[in-house]
């Protein structure tokens, strides 16, 4: 995927593009946020190694996921799924049972979608949430001296779905974080709390659904600062680094699929987060990205944002 | 599809499931209506009889077209799009271009979706509109002694695609009405403003995205009211008549995504609608359905109910 080929299309054909960029629009009329992300059999799961429970509950968990890079509290989700005519109705029971076990966890409700017969699986989830407060949350608000913040640890998930296309089994740690990865729907909401507190306007934050990398890369020129990463203190799992100990380092960075909080925060307001919850990984430089800097960055990530399989 | 099947195990499986049933989930604490229709490469079109620009006119008007049947001003419409690697960048330009064709001329803005590769072309829309006033609009608010009315003739769009399959290119209004079908925005509105001036609490609505029999039956089990049409008042196009002397009856009445509004409203203020407009063609009955008559109803419809290709 060209993607950002795309994108620059997209912003160019439309009269008003000014939705689109972040991972989530915001409706200021409303104070509503939406989004809308797809999960495709062959593209981003395969039949063979999950079930229609555990499917269903990461595709409404990877939308959740932007809502909270957002700042926002999920509040309903429509769903339009297609699916073969050879699927049984035991499979969209428990597709449903994953898809409530998702939602009640947050209060969510399921408001509505369609059914299509289909060669494939689609599954397409449109989230609405509300903002947490009127703290300004976008990929573009990092500021020289915010600590660069994570939730979690990276490289599970890919390292999950490494074992998966390999036929393996273990460690369930991993494999478990790429089919089911979790939406970070209560850090958000500390993480909103403790800017609203800190009477901060703005932070930036994103998700890191397409990988650490791309996320970092995405705030960094959304600001136009250089990063400095302490790559020592970026939290990895141990069965991460014991199972592949020669790519975890690429994984961590690479790999897809963690959907961690990424976010740029006030050195003040830092102090104030959990550390038991919020990983320090680094500061925002005062040193810009020049056009030099700028290419060079981008033939990198060329080949290195995550691509599905 | 078993349609009907699998929507009960969904409304079993959910734990709120008060949100399904309609063109469009309303969402009372926002006063918004929300709706997600998909449009599926080999199942909605063919890419050899569409083009781009139509297509995607086409897949925000079946959106717009579920908000004109809930009463609703669209405003927002996110998109997933799913495409092949082998498709050029014109084609997306083209796709974005029929998207702000459609969205502009009614003032809807595109906040976000996603873009993926995949086998085939799938394209998912979530909408979001704004009620035109407070008038209840569902599917089961028809009642005895009520007028059934449509916006326009039926069939059309049915007998479009037949001649597509049949590798024929005209006549062009049957072909154009199946490629590219309007949405019933401006009608709506002057529903919904009658009802709201002639101090109406209810109506009931639908579209006849799945043909008219499939709409007529989702108002008259949605009440319970057997429905009295007059076969003959039901708006054909001359085309249709002529293309088609024999079938043409049978697609008036069982062929899809005509996407025309079909609504039961109080006979006072049917007499204040525009007559070059508004169809009647029947009246809501004081004879209600009984298990026996619903059954029969059901064992007919199996059959006819509006499959796709």
């Amino acid at each position: 995927m060209k993607e950002l080929e795309y994108l620059n299309i997209i912003n160019k054909t439309l009269g008003d593009a000014s939705f689109l960029g972040d991972d989530c629009a915001y409706l200021k009329e409303f104070d509503l946020c939406i989004t809308q992300d797809s999960l495709i059999e062959g593209v981003h799961f395969l039949l063979e190694t999950t079930d229609a429970y555990t499917l269903a509950q990461k595709a409404v968990n990877v939308n959740l996921s932007d809502l909270a890079a957002a700042g926002a509290k999920p509040l309903y989700i429509t769903i339009s799924l297609s699916f073969p005519q050879s699927i049984d109705n035991s499979f969209i029971e428990n597709f449903y049972k994953g898809i409530e076990t998702a939602v009640s966890k947050y209060g969510v409700k399921v408001a509505g979608g369609d059914l299509t017969g289909a060669d494939k699986f689609f599954i397409s989830i449109c989230a609405i949430g509300k903002k947490y407060n009127n703290v300004n949350v976008s990929r573009r608000n990092a500021k020289a001296g915010d600590i660069i913040v994570l939730t979690g640890p990276h490289g599970s998930s890919a390292g999950g779905l490494k074992l998966l296309l390999q036929g393996k089994k273990e460690p369930k740690t991993l494999i478990n974080k790429h089919l089911l990865p979790s939406a970070r729907v209560e850090e958000s909401e500390l993480i909103m709390q403790c800017a609203f507190e800190c009477k901060l306007k703005n932070i930036a934050m994103t998700d890191s659904s397409d990988g650490l990398g791309d996320a970092l890369y995405k705030l960094s020129t959304g600001c136009g600062y250089l990063f400095d990463i302490d790559f020592e203190s970026i939290p990895a799992d141990e069965e991460l680094k014991q199972t592949f100990p020669d790519e975890w380092k690429e994984l961590l960075m690479w790999g897809g699929e963690d959907f961690e909080l990424v976010f740029c925060i006030d050195k003040f307001a830092f102090e104030k987060l959990d550390k038991t919850k919020f990983f320090k990984i680094g500061t925002v430089s005062n040193k810009p990205i020049t056009k030099e800097i700028a290419q060079k960055i981008e033939q990198k990530f060329e080949n290195k944002i995550f691509k599905h399989f």
